[in-house]
């Protein structure tokens, strides 16, 4: 099993030297993508990782964090306050600790009235129905109150990247020989790729060809402290969450700012707009249009509960008021018993002719607990309808296939041509190895801590730390035998941490936290003519990097956006 | 204690006949304002009634129904349909009984979705922290899924009244003499609008004047079936609710009609435009604009607990987003403590500078637990703040003063000079009576399923109909006391009934419905010149009107719109 995370992210020249990361100074340390316990809402949580580990010591300290003991939730004061922690270093457009306490609780209230009134919501896990039946069980979705403050430069090359990353996984998707080559071992050892890989090779026996190519990604990445560098955690090629969300947030924070900004000392207008979810329904639109079938709807693949239906329903909110286009939400399972295949290759759900099939699930093995849905998945893939995503979309967004990219020479012989793009892509690749090569398990084994083993299988804190790293690595070794074929190396990243407002359940949090940011990018694509390739808005995510004496804290994830420093 | 629903209706001449109504027929006989049996949220309940009677027989008979049991909330399905009884005239737009069973879900489930993303919600009251904390335990606020048939001849009758109804308001609130005279013997024996009272002799007594006077009422109406006439129900003239709210389901319903309107055979451009929040915000800011103190505050005096908050945010938003205008929301008791008035009768709360007193709350005795909000209400008063409403407003529309208006004469001799405003009115009446009134208290005992006593203390079923009314009049009659001047008698009213399908906590009934009509009227006026005189936008509320055999039944009452046919 395991392709819930899709990455795209190579071995970097800028870090083949992380020797150098043993002298060099570290503010945060954090698991990326360690994952939940259960798979069915991990996609749409607000953090893939649950938990993540934090220096506690001075800045210019390193420190090794290596245990792993979980520990409940943060009780919560109305503004809860964590113990200040010297030496952090923060270089925000505003010093938190300055900010008036009254002046927090007005930006509090207001903020929690505008998520309510603004549709900024998602279903409450503790009201039944809240999963299944919308309009009940609300809640504002967790938020930081302020944005965080984020280099300009960054966020360009960000936005830059997007186009560049749409081009490439699309030419990954077409190589399926070299989709079945990298993923071979894997598969031996993970049974939901090796599923995913069953239905690509179908596809590829058929000659099976994708005319009409929607992606809706979203690159993830995290500004590492030390390097001042914007590394690549993932790129998302299924299901990228918070498209609707994200832009609002983006809004409530103009909306504090600009009733707020002059006592704070911020300007509303550096809050990059940010319309992902108009972006992704124009996208989703065009490749409607091109199905050409007036009658067709789009059918959003769901999971049976999900509370971040909301997000959802924003785009097809969207999709419907912007462009007239119909969408039906339908679970694997449902379409295994409506669905239909014309011989024409015409997808028909429930007697309607789908035009473009949208996932928000079936990105995890747990959305497949039979073979019901397997046959969905492969109708869905058979027919003529757009896929977003294609199966082969869909792999080349896998883990594995983000290392195999990152080898020497792959991108430059196989898929990029532009030399720039690929320079832009080599500069915000984190390290990323296979653990054949015998000289990086080497290196990792004495330098456990700058490392992150990451299972192909994801969901559940599988992401291996610190100490277990070495001893893993160990037993492999000794093993000797395919199960290292389950695991790639990653760098581990070390992003700044900044004071932060995170506002849950109607509780104002006051903790040091990190954040993630994500860039959407767009792609349509009719055979040879690029009909939209862009960046279409962007996700911040942040989450308290809290830690007691020495280990591990729980957290909790909120949506944010930024402020271009 | 007493003057909740505050109303305005005279007897009317057309009704003064009101034998008439012995061989009329009925479709439905309401109780017009019963109520809860706790006052806080009563004023922002969908329907002031709880319990309305309806009749089981065919509308071509006359049925009494005289019992009071309370029966539980109705048991809900998905759709839940009662029982459909024969001889029940609608005559709708559209025909609910043919629509299809998945169109009606696949609007069901968009409205839902639509109510959620457009801040259409309330707080949920079976969630703790939901009427205090905003932005956690949120539901869609109940709201019927089409909009109910109303005739476009009737509503335009109603918006034309509402400039004339904002109008006589401010001439009533001006003489003082009419209101404590009017009032005189309701104050021996209702200690609340005895309290109210005090409060006016002392600003009588202080000759305080209000130079800038505003008015955010709503005026209620039913449409009887069987006269065909629109008849007033009260006007409100203190914390007239659902402005938010209001707009929003005739935009839901507006959205739903542009999509499925063509296959229900509906024009979504029949649901009238409803901008009552945006009428109201600009009434409030002009107000705030003559108070003419950029830093002056509009402060909202709210219940401690409040789940129909959202409602009142929208209010504020607007006033926020468009005007620039800061709301402050304070309890009674909090204004009493924070509260001060400087010697020039400037308000200040908190220190700050109150331009404009808008009031959600201090319309109930319960509002006032102790002195200390007495005081709080005496000191708002005392100052140059706009008071919305002013003491004098508040009273002049108790239903005493609703039942005096309606004295031949009054209204031309004291109030009212253009002829065609004085007939308008009166068509609107409902005949009202007071108990010195020996003849009419005769024909209530003769007829008493014609008529509704209705104490001026109001606040829990306290309605009293049937031969309760027969009952309690011989009582009073015998007694010979004061208490008498507790109740007024009011023509009971029979709206047509309609088979509506009502949303509530996520679960769609369809049963047999009553509607009752708000116009909303915005009033401002600086000393000699009126600023704001208009029709502000519109409510439609629509009740289940179901029953058990021979006896009332328990309902729910939802937002609604209106189609004009």
């Amino acid at each position: 099993m395991g392709v819930r995370y899709s990455s795209l992210s190579l071995c970097s020249p800028t870090h083949q030297n992380h020797q150098s990361f043993r002298l060099a100074t570290f503010t945060c340390d954090t698991k990326q993508k360690s994952n939940f316990s259960f798979y069915p809402t991990d996609k749409d949580r607000i953090f893939n990782t649950h938990y993540r580990r934090v220096s506690l010591f001075a800045i210019t300290q390193f420190s090794i964090c290596g245990l792993h003991s979980r520990i409940g939730n943060l009780k919560c004061g109305r503004v809860k306050e964590m113990e200040t922690r010297q030496g952090i270093a923060t270089k925000e457009a505003l010093n938190l600790q300055s900010v008036d306490q009254d002046l927090v609780q007005k930006m509090v209230y207001d903020a929690l009235v505008w998520s309510s009134l603004h549709g900024l919501v998602v279903g409450d896990r503790s009201v039944q129905r809240s999963g299944k039946v919308p309009g009940v069980g609300l809640v504002h979705a967790p938020f930081a109150l302020l944005p965080v403050s984020f280099p300009e430069s960054h966020f360009r090359e960000a936005c830059e990247l997007a186009p560049i990353f749409n081009e490439l996984v699309d030419r990954v998707s077409l190589d399926g020989k070299f989709l079945q080559e990298s993923l071979s071992r894997t598969k031996k050892v993970d049974p939901f790729t090796s599923r995913l890989l069953d239905i690509h090779s179908k596809m590829l026996e058929l000659n099976k060809k994708e005319d009409i190519r929607l992606g809706l990604h979203r690159s993830d990445y995290m500004l590492d402290e030390q390097t001042k560098s914007l590394l690549q955690i993932e790129v998302n090629t299924i299901s990228s969450s918070f498209s609707g969300l994200s832009c609002l947030v983006s809004e409530l924070h103009r909306s504090l700012l600009i009733h707020y900004g002059e006592r704070l000392g911020l300007d509303s207008k550096k809050v990059p707009g940010n319309s992902a979810v108009i972006q992704f329904a124009e996208a989703m639109a065009k490749a409607w249009t091109e199905y050409n079938n007036a009658r067709a709807l789009v059918l959003v693949v769901v999971q049976s509960e999900e509370h971040n239906m909301y997000d959802q329903h924003w785009l097809s909110s969207v999709l419907k008021e912007r462009h007239n286009v119909t969408t039906i939400r339908k679970t694997l399972a449902e379409i295994d018993a409506e669905g239909e295949l014309l011989p024409d290759g015409t997808l028909l759900v429930g007697g309607q002719v789908i035009a473009v099939v949208y996932f928000r699930a079936g990105y995890a093995p747990t959305d497949y607990p039979s073979e019901s849905e397997w046959r969905a998945r492969l109708l869905m893939e058979q027919s003529s309808a757009v896929k977003c995503p294609s199966i082969s979309y869909h792999l080349a967004g896998t883990k594995k296939i983000q290392q195999e990219l990152a080898k020497p020479n792959v991108l430059e012989s196989r898929f990029l041509d532009n030399k720039e793009d690929i320079a832009k892509v080599r500069k915000c690749f984190a390290g990323l190895w296979s653990l054949d090569d015998s000289e990086i398990v080497s290196k990792a084994i004495e330098n456990p801590e700058l490392y992150v083993m990451k299972p192909q299988r994801e969901g559940g804190g599988n992401n291996i730390y610190g100490e277990d790293v070495k001893e893993t690595l160990l037993r492999l070794k000794k093993d000797g035998t395919d199960e290292d074929a389950a695991y790639i190396l990653m760098q581990r990243i070390f992003p700044s941490v900044s004071l932060t407002f995170l506002m849950r359940d109607g509780i104002c949090h006051k903790d040091h936290a990190i954040s993630e940011l994500g860039i959407y990018g767009a792609y349509l694509r009719i055979k040879e003519k690029v009909i939209m390739n862009e960046q279409s808005g962007y996700l911040m995510r942040t989450k308290v990097a809290s830690s007691n004496e020495g280990g591990v804290a729980a957290g909790f994830a909120v949506l944010d956006s930024l402020y271009l420093t």
